[in-house]
């Protein structure tokens, strides 16, 4: 009962007369109350969810999609996360539904376990609706988010340790010499805004601070690194390093600044972040930051099956490596 | 009756025996008649079809892995196959079952269909098992195969047209002057050897034959183009082209070739297969032969509807298109 209360903003005293149906309390509050309460006796009916289990062997994984287009799912970041969920279900015997949803319209992630189809869900990806999935896990769906982990956070997310993760590529590009290093990446979503966090503080380190026109809150869609690139020669702005958010973010803006006629890394160090498998082929081999993936893979199904069986799932931060090949 | 004695190898007299349990009929083909008339029985009932359409609206989509390795879950084509269709499949309000099956044994991807969870199948890639895929749409599965035609092919192929492309790939190569092309690819494979024909027919219509001690039986594994420029060397054969037969091996050949001092395209040219995302601002940006995956993914989904509707769905062959950058 003091979930209930605690859900719905109102003291245990009110739970109790609204499930007692006491006039003294509004019919709106008491519906309210009424619905949270069976979500809540749903979920934690443990005898119930078993069953579900033995009958259903299906987890959905679901990719938020930015609404301008719809290439994200290419993403190679995406579906490398997605090959190794795939691993990692069918290791344990699970099918995996694919959908994707509106990255504004997260809680639609909910729609393949309300409808009776998954017995939990996978989200990779977080976008930046944070309060939306604080909602369904309020209300019990069975999920797990690979991202970052925020305060208030009612939902189990398993990610990297962002803030670190910038802190090791700026560090290296700073132990290169380099000291007017550029930042690629939005950071309103809040994994970037983690990595740019590390970025921050390994030039305070050094005593420098960020020069925003260093900064270009660059996307993670595909044509995201020319566009950046460009952004930073119209702005007129000398750089000698980039820390790029993602690999494909840092490749992309590598084959801009070839067309412009810079040596990589001799003219502009970079390091991107991901390690995705054509980092390690790419032409020059990209410096990165790694995220396990394959463990990714792991905790974010062992949390879901905790979940799933009716267990709190404590949020899991997995540590990120710096990748040093031959871009920085 | 006339399909069951064709699928059964009989003649009608016998099928019309066994089916009302004559003596006459030795038990094992009886028992084999009628398993054959209970699955075209269950599938050529349009009503349960359509029963099953709105209660179902499940697709599978299915990936053969070769036994020695999970890697090919990783391989960008697949994924970037699996991606196209995820798009196709929503657009059509379906949710897609993705699920790997033993590449030996293909017939287990009819396991969502028999077991309920889907409609249909999609097989991305057909494996070297063409005999279990008849077998599967003799008893009524519907599936669909992204791969390539054959003789004698009970089930449907959406594919792209292999010979043309193994043409274009080899005449872009001899337009550029090269006379010692080396060809990296997997003949047992039915899309990799039509490439091979293309690549042989172009040879031929410049008098020249086709050298064994160019060609190299590379796997779509990972680490294959690495092994197969190791190959070449201690074969001790001079080389100044390479027809990769996917842009992963191309690019991975690049790679292992620059470590030997190689400049690309200068030393060796090099044409992929594929059109994968990242051939574009690979370094140098991959020439190589266009796979029409959205086309393709949406005549793999049309086909599979069709077959689910009981009727029959012919195969595809898309056309291909060279994309000239700057690898050769």
């Amino acid at each position: 009962m003091a979930d209930i209360a605690r859900l719905a903003g109102v003291s245990t005293s009110t739970v109790s007369r609204a499930l007692s149906h006491s006039p003294l309390v509004n019919q709106e509050t008491r519906d309210r109350i009424l619905d949270l309460a069976r979500s809540l006796n749903y979920t934690i009916n443990i005898g119930a969810q078993n069953l579900r289990l033995q009958q259903n062997r299906t987890v959905a994984v679901v990719i938020p999609i930015e609404q301008a287009t719809r290439q994200q799912l290419s993403d190679p970041f995406f579906l490398s996360m997605l090959g190794s969920l795939a691993d990692a279900l069918s290791d344990q015997g699970f099918d995996i539904l694919v959908s994707r949803v509106d990255a504004d319209q997260v809680d639609a992630a909910a729609a393949p376990f309300d409808g009776g189809r998954a017995i939990g869900v996978i989200l990779i990806g977080q976008g930046r609706h944070h309060a939306e999935l604080n909602k369904m896990a309020a209300r019990g769906v069975p999920f797990v988010v690979w991202g970052a982990q925020l305060p208030q956070q009612l939902y189990t997310t398993v990610g990297g340790d962002n803030v670190t993760g910038g802190r090791l590529a700026t560090e290296r590009l700073l132990a290169q010499g380099r000291r007017r290093i550029a930042f690629f990446g939005d950071t309103s979503l809040p994994e970037v805004e983690q990595r740019y966090r590390g970025y921050v503080e390994a030039l305070a380190a050094h005593g420098l601070s960020p020069d925003p026109q260093l900064h270009v809150a660059s996307s993670f869609l595909p044509e995201s690194g020319g566009q950046s690139v460009a952004e930073l020669a119209r702005r007129g702005v000398a750089y000698d390093a980039l820390f790029a958010s993602s690999d494909l973010l840092a490749m992309k803006s590598i084959h801009a600044m070839r067309a412009q006629g810079k040596d990589i890394p001799a003219d502009v160090a970079v390091v991107g972040y991901d390690d995705i498998e054509l980092s390690s082929y790419f032409h020059p081999p990209l410096t990165t930051v790694a995220q396990p993936r394959d463990v990714a893979a792991r905790a974010l199904v062992d949390a879901l099956l905790v979940l799933v069986d009716g267990r709190g799932a404590p949020s899991v931060q997995l540590p990120t490596e710096l990748i040093v090949r031959a871009s920085a």
